[in-house]
């Protein structure tokens, strides 16, 4: 901002440090916490490979029961059923990367995944959107922009995600609108859905012209992830299993995730969800080291409890906070990088929205997962992505990437002197040590308001609620997108414009 | 409950399961969490023992002064200056008690403070209460006896605290008031301020009266806690001298607290405010344990930064956090029990209160504090106890009970069965696994709604504060008190009477 300014403005902010955090790159500081002692995490493993093998799982698609039987496993073409030995799934599991780079559109952007890698991803796959201006509706194009565009302006913010489903655009052609968005607004990776290999490969040929590469280079070059959804429980239907084995391919990036809530479409004990969410990650991921030794994959958890009396999913639960600290320590048995969310039940940014979010965010870092979705925008348990829980959520995301930098305990910050200088009762606001230090010593809040009662009811009495209206207004008149690579948006738009002439990609196909 | 209803009722009810979780006696579940190295830790340690020596602190209460120079201590009257070498300090942290047990009215509202203890107590010290209904107001008797009502009914709330300053009482009779509402209201463990030893004293005599000891059995039997406040940077002021050294010869429990906000009372650094901190602490803690060798202590954390614009303190920062998590490291290092503190600036119980509050409880609990004070209710930095706030709050802090209790994984819990009972793509809302559990399985929520965005409207659309104040009229109304002991309640009131006709007792003499 300084760069816009008169030569006599910048002249006079010269002397004025500027706070810089590094929000990339983030290395989670804290130490996995743990539920379930190591014989309880191998018991675990075992009853999740007993599932597989004695029990087995429904798979749709007869392409990948085709995989499945070329290694070993046992088919039941007729019921659909697949039963997977332990020996199959352990061998695939030991030919799935430790870690990887995805790349973005500059080396900046790239995101790397392993053991300690913390990278946070706005709430995803909204049917409805919200603010306080306009109120609760269908989501839209014009939301997808406009919620891209702000989750893009914030650097603690690591890859895309589909914030919010344009519903105004035709399914066939979505994939188009969303993608081409994306490759324009910003460098960070985008999101591709996995609705049908048509859309699938619609979406890795844009990605593919965009970043410049031939097709033997994106053939080894991660530009992507998708989120595969297992049926739970225990079922991958044709467009899972199809995006497991195109993706796999390609070497796109897979985070296979059951949707295992307690009670509902899981056991009702946390042991018991994350065995089944265990055996079905376990099949999706197998399912993609069979299509592709080597192909990138993330453990998916996504486990929380329901309310009994109504089937409703609740979210930063005790039950919800334990199954993500297990779930942690049953993809570091298995030695893979690893997803997990935040979520909230609540139906607008209020202390509900913001504890549910902070509670169960928090289990997910203490967790040590790799990758955190739904960590920004989220309300009604994933029903609406909201502008100004965005940015209130966008708050505590930053105070966690604060967190991951060191803290100083050298002679200078110890500040012997300066406890020399101030005498007893005084303040240290004039002292050298403070000054030298006070433009860049502390975080600086994005929504939080720390005036006092007076000041505060001065300025209106506005929640904090209230108050981000105001600041996504601002955030999203003021981004500014990165040059657009004019020939390369040129043969994507001669690309989108046959495969519309063509129909375009209906979803499942 | 249920005793209160007909046969036919109780009947009835037999078959259903009630969920009666333990919050009492809580074990932190977690591994402490650091942010400095051991080295680093030592340094600091180091550091404050030098400030001790080299610079002293300003001891206002002359007794005080000669406590420290019989034991060897520089004094300097003049200045009112003492000088603390390293042995004196650590000799003296060697007859702290690593561990302690307060007795309640009742052995069930004992409370042990020890590694992996972990106390919640409400918010203290606000002057205003605020509720939706009646307004923000300076805090009355009324606000004092309702807000400790509510907190006394949760049993999660394990000790009573100074949740409000009765300001309609006078300040030389307010804590006859104070402490015989106490005592009456719940056998928990109350609150005593040290206002100076005329008030020390009678807290100290109702409560021996009330609690059927002898002057013998009260001089060795841990009743109450005080918070001792250093005026930070180095100096303790008359009271909190005189207090230190009254608690400790009636051995009872001192949480010696100093007041370091980082670039205001203390160094701008994290470093440098808990040197300064540890040596405050290090000095009240000495000056316990000379005045009586054992007397049980608790090392005091209460450090955050400050908005360096405004000079206004801040909660649930990323100084904040680290502040508290270090304090975890300096506590262990000398081997003693310690309070932290959860907080926020917010001034309306809204997303921001709740998202700064369960950040810094999260981090008072992942610093392994054994006692978290203002866990629930506290608004304005401490300045209003909001009576919504209290009950979102509760919600956060019954959740970490919840996670004191231990995860099960064996077979039945793993729940094989189960998953062989649901065929793919099914539920397990009918499986008997879940049927013979759902009513115990999940923490049932305070004041959470989970249902959904058409539900919710339809009900009025209202936010969790607007929730929350339902739920404390309720609650309020529901309390019941113990008991009341009529022979000792006669008893404790001649005593008042009779100091209240001797004039009381004024603040500070």
């Amino acid at each position: 901002m300084a760069e816009r300014r008169g030569r006599r403005a910048r002249t006079a902010l010269q002397d004025v440090p500027v706070r810089r955090p590094e929000y990339r790159n983030l290395r989670n500081p804290f130490t996995p916490q743990t539920v379930f002692s190591d014989d309880e995490v191998a018991a675990l493993h075992a009853n999740a490979l007993r599932v597989l093998q004695e029990l087995g799982l429904k798979v749709l698609l007869p392409e990948a029961r085709a995989v499945f039987r070329a290694a070993g496993a046992l088919v039941d073409d007729d019921a659909e059923i697949v039963r997977l030995g332990a020996d199959i799934v352990e061998a695939a599991v030991r030919t799935a990367p430790a870690e990887f780079t995805i790349r973005g559109g500059r080396r900046a952007d790239d995101v790397w995944f392993g053991p300690g890698a913390l990278v946070f991803l706005p709430g995803a796959g909204c049917p409805n959107a919200t603010d306080r201006l306009r109120g609760r509706r269908p989501g839209s194009f014009r939301d997808f922009e406009e919620l891209t565009t702000l989750t893009a302006g914030f650097d603690v913010m690591h890859m895309q995600n589909a914030v919010v489903e344009p519903q105004d655009v035709p399914a066939p052609v979505r994939h188009y609108a969303t993608m081409r968005h994306q490759l324009l607004l910003t460098d960070k990776i985008p999101f591709l859905f996995a609705r049908g290999q048509g859309q699938t490969l619609d979406g890795f040929e844009m990605l593919r012209i965009y970043r410049g590469l031939s097709h033997e280079e994106f053939a080894t070059t991660l530009c992507t992830k998708t989120v595969i959804n297992t049926n739970s429980p225990r079922q991958i239907d044709r467009p899972m299993a199809q995006g497991l084995l195109d993706f796999a391919r390609h070497s796109q990036v897979l985070v296979v995730t059951p949707f295992c809530l307690l009670g509902a479409m899981a056991p009702v004990t946390v042991a018991g969800a994350l065995s089944l969410q265990h055996a079905e990650a376990l099949a999706g991921i197998t399912l993609a080291q069979l299509a592709r030794p080597g192909a990138p994959v993330m453990y998916g958890n996504f486990a929380s409890n329901v309310d009994m009396k109504s089937g409703a999913p609740a979210f930063g639960t005790p039950e919800h906070i334990k199954a993500t600290l297990g779930s942690g320590q049953l993809a570091r048995h298995i030695g893979l990088p690893w997803r997990s969310s935040a979520g909230t039940a609540a139906n607008v940014a209020d202390a509900q929205a913001a504890q549910e979010t902070a509670i169960s965010a928090w289990a997910a870092v203490l967790a040590g997962a790799n990758m955190i979705i739904h960590s920004a925008g989220w309300l009604e348990g994933g029903l609406t992505h909201s502008y100004e829980k965005l940015i209130l959520d966008m708050e505590m995301v930053q105070i966690f990437a604060e967190l991951c930098s060191p803290t100083a305990a050298d002679e200078a910050e110890m500040a012997f002197a300066a406890i020399a200088e101030v005498q007893p009762g005084g303040h240290f606001f004039a002292a050298d040590h403070t000054m030298n230090r006070f433009h860049t010593a502390f975080y600086e809040p994005l929504a939080a308001d720390w005036s006092n009662f007076g000041q505060w009811t001065d300025a209106g009495a506005r929640r904090a609620d209230e108050r981000a209206t105001d600041i996504w207004q601002t955030r999203l008149a003021a981004y500014e997108r990165p040059p657009a690579h004019a020939e390369r948006l040129a043969e994507i738009d001669a690309f989108i414009a046959r495969r519309k002439a063509e129909g375009g990609a209906p979803p499942g196909e």
